[in-house]
């Protein structure tokens, strides 16, 4: 059976963003890759193309059920004319496969970005699950053997939240990087029994959010800013306001419904400079993907009151690299002080006693120009050394965090 | 009856602007003003607000009818979800009207940019035809008797521009200054029937161009980029790019078959300094519309000689207060070195021995912010003074041409 079986198995924020491409950048170019920065592991040599290709190939076959676009339309988000549009999508087009023995993976997802902006997560679910079972199969293990530990942790997990964080809002975020399907699946289905009312808020993944009947969240990612960076970045000024055109066009589209912005793909300092106090106002809040959690929940609550906005009337959603210790010491730190909750992936899906990959689909060309991003953690940047300069220069970026240093 | 008969009787820019309108910022709230250059003139006297009323109410009663959807259709300019918007379209709002005895006529249109963009040319075709009866019935004198200048001064126009600038291409633009619909109709037939084949390649008036089996031509106006610049103006930086994302905008939506940039928003300056060479290579060329046209043209050719483009590959439309002298006069410094057209209004369409007025409707506000111009020509900005001096401060404007200087 095919890892991915339906176009919902991804992260919510693929649609909201494919809507937003749809309207307004369908034809752009842009061209994905498969990023694997845990440079020990050789996916080459763990996953062959052929395997690799099976899946992708059942995931091409897959199309928009009657079912899925009618749920898709009770969520209030999407147009009646993108419905339509999603009914009548052929598929994703094909992906391009290197697998070098003793060696990456290398992966591409090239055309329109209309055509190609659903691989990123299917991908990495994909590759991820392979992985994990040749990992079990190498170790002479099952998927029944892993689960034992993997309930003890995730039992672990939830009666820690329960006593240490108790105000902590959860969302499986974890898709991507989910030891498996039908893993991923047990953890929302034990997530969303264990936990108390109000502590499990909803998932990123609209399959399951649609099976268990949970809200499925997600608004939009680093490519939204890096694409625009690319299609206006002919000219340093383009490449400026890029950014902010995003969040003109994102709240256009969306209003207050969707209006958390990420905060990172240039860098904090450059978002926090970009951000008007009339986008203050109007966005209900901020993600934190990168960088120090801490000092960035500090920044989020003086940027507001200095605006003289109650920053409990806003919120901070952090994603980046979460366990039971950093949501702990976050709740701790900033209950009652700015709205929050935790948009928890890797450790809460992929916690089974292997140790996690850490990899990503990125864009990393658009409009004919290079993609970049600057993370507030330098490991993080990506893209050619000379256009990164240029960002830097533009977003007027001063180095990343050094998390050794800060913590 | 009434004077606009048809929602096509209007400049096509407002239709190839409103479908670029219902596409990205249908909701964005925009305030038109009837604005009168000739001061001296107090329309208030010459025109009553019952009978304006009168001819604006029957253009609320109108629609788009399926042979006039058809005939847009035919132009492959038009989207078919656009005309299916246009098909739907419930009528232009009302306006609102003050006349004031012994003095101005105000007149303004106020609601989304889609429901009421097409106000502009439709009302100064109105208070024009109105304006210019109550003339003819000052002195006595009825249509046909005007007529008869008009035409001895049509044919003398003719007469002229074929002999001494028989390589021009005219282009009528007179809808918004018309004397009347019935004259600027056989200002069209006579032109076409007596230019050579080739000298008269269209018009803006879409009903005139359908009528006569003509070219509808227009690309967009001044409102667009100010539009844009209110949308995005809350920053420095949003300001500065509007314009560039206006051109971004235009070209994604009609590629190279509209793309003729008006130059002089902020400021030609400005312009050639805003426009990328990517630009440069992809659109088609340049409209002037205010400033010196001789300066412009030279400076148009400069500008693509330095980027190494053909300046014979490009085109400038002038469209700035033509007469038959400065239709020769830049046909004759330009001919074979940058193509040229020349869109003709006021002195075509209305040219009968009564001086004509100088009139146009803008926008004043729009997306909450009060729009301004910056003309080429000082006396033509138009905004609060505080924010003309932010403008040219971001646009970097070091002041309009003082024609009486420089010609």
């Amino acid at each position: 059976m095919a890892i991915i079986r339906s176009l919902l198995d991804l992260d919510l924020y693929k649609l909201t963003m494919m809507q937003l491409v749809w309207l307004l950048h369908a034809g752009t170019p842009v061209r994905y890759r498969f990023i694997n920065r845990t440079k020990g592991v050789k996916l080459g040599e763990a996953i062959s193309r052929k395997e690799l290709l099976r899946e992708t190939n059942a995931i091409r076959e897959l199309r928009f059920t009657a079912d899925e676009l009618a749920y898709l339309g009770t969520l209030g988000i999407f147009k009646d004319e993108f419905l339509t549009a999603l009914e009548a999508f052929k598929g994703l087009p094909p992906v391009k496969v290197v697998a070098k023995k003793d060696d990456q993976l290398e992966i591409e997802a090239v055309g329109s970005w209309y055509e190609v902006i659903l691989w990123e997560t299917m991908l990495l679910s994909v590759v991820n699950e392979l992985y994990y079972r040749k990992m079990l199969a190498t170790r002479g293990m099952d998927a029944k053997e892993a689960r034992v530990e993997g309930y003890r942790r995730l039992e672990d997990k939830i009666r820690r939240l329960i006593l240490e964080a108790p105000s902590a809002k959860i969302i499986e975020f974890g898709t991507r990087r989910r030891f498996s399907f039908e893993w991923q699946d047990e953890v929302v289905r034990m997530l969303e029994e264990r936990l108390p009312s109000g502590m499990f808020i909803g998932t990123s993944n609209v399959l399951l959010a649609k099976k268990h009947g949970l809200r499925p969240i997600g608004t939009f990612a680093h490519e939204l800013y890096m694409v625009y960076a690319c299609k206006y970045g002919e000219t340093d000024e383009g490449l400026r306001f890029s950014h902010n055109l995003v969040m003109h066009d994102w709240f256009e589209m969306y209003g207050e419904s969707l209006s958390i912005a990420l905060t990172d793909t240039f860098g904090s300092d450059f978002f926090f400079r970009d951000m008007t106090p009339a986008q203050a106002v109007q966005w209900r809040g901020l993600r934190q993907d990168s960088g120090d959690p801490l000092e960035f929940g500090e920044r989020a609550v003086a940027f507001y009151e200095e605006l003289g906005i109650d920053p409990r009337s806003k919120k901070v959603v952090f994603s980046d690299g979460l366990d039971v210790d950093a949501v702990v010491k976050l709740e701790k730190r900033f209950h009652g002080r700015i709205g929050t909750s935790y948009g928890w992936g890797t450790n809460l899906t992929n916690d089974l006693g292997l140790e996690p990959l850490s990899m990503v689909v990125k864009v990393v060309e658009a409009a004919g120009r290079p993609a970049v991003k600057l993370s507030d953690t330098v490991g993080k940047h990506l893209g050619p050394a000379e256009e990164v300069e240029r960002y830097k220069r533009v977003f007027g970026y001063s180095g990343g965090l050094d998390l050794e240093c800060r913590y």
